[in-house]
């Protein structure tokens, strides 16, 4: 599998104020459960550098096939576990959630 | 300098429908001048998977310094040249630009 092929999924998460700092701490503090998976390639999760706007999570995979995989795992469950808990959490208090997600996917056109 | 570290740009480019082979076709044929760029890693053209919203080119920095230095660079220049032509040229006859870009910057939080 060359760099100019591939699928790319992004998941832009909008966070309240309050909760960056628990998003942050989540993620560097991930299971890492999806880099066993196969078709994974690598993961950055990205921060705004002016603090505006949303997160980034951007998953290289070998093929759609792979992230859909992922997509229906226990592995994805697991590593959601804690961020979907707080928003459980969040809407039993009657509080707004603490944060939303968007799922884009993109092919990779080239290199 | 490691994989949890760095800084991202992605570039997110709108094309006017009759516009997107003529964009793909810059990027396929692109110049790679950017690749000798100090402090470049790599970088991923993504196109939308349902081929709706913006086309991202994703560029992978060492630092912020190093995506400044390319952006007052003769390679920047040079790498846009054919694409700045057109919205020129488009100008030129009063149409609208085929397309239009908006550079989002991003910390690396982890990998």
């Amino acid at each position: 599998m060359k760099n100019n092929e591939g699928y790319v999924a992004i998941n832009y998460i909008d966070c309240q104020e309050d909760y960056k700092s628990r998003f942050e701490e989540l993620f560097s503090t991930r299971k890492r459960a999806i880099d066993e998976m196969p078709g994974f390639r690598f993961m950055r999760v990205l921060k705004p550098e002016n603090n505006e706007g949303s997160y980034l999570i951007v998953s290289f995979w070998d093929s759609r096939e792979a992230f859909e995989n992922w997509k229906g795992s226990e592995a994805f469950l697991e590593g959601h576990k804690r961020g979907f808990q707080d928003v459980i959490d969040a809407k039993r208090q009657g509080k707004e959630a603490p944060m939303t997600s968007d799922f884009k996917t993109y092919i990779v056109l080239t290199d």
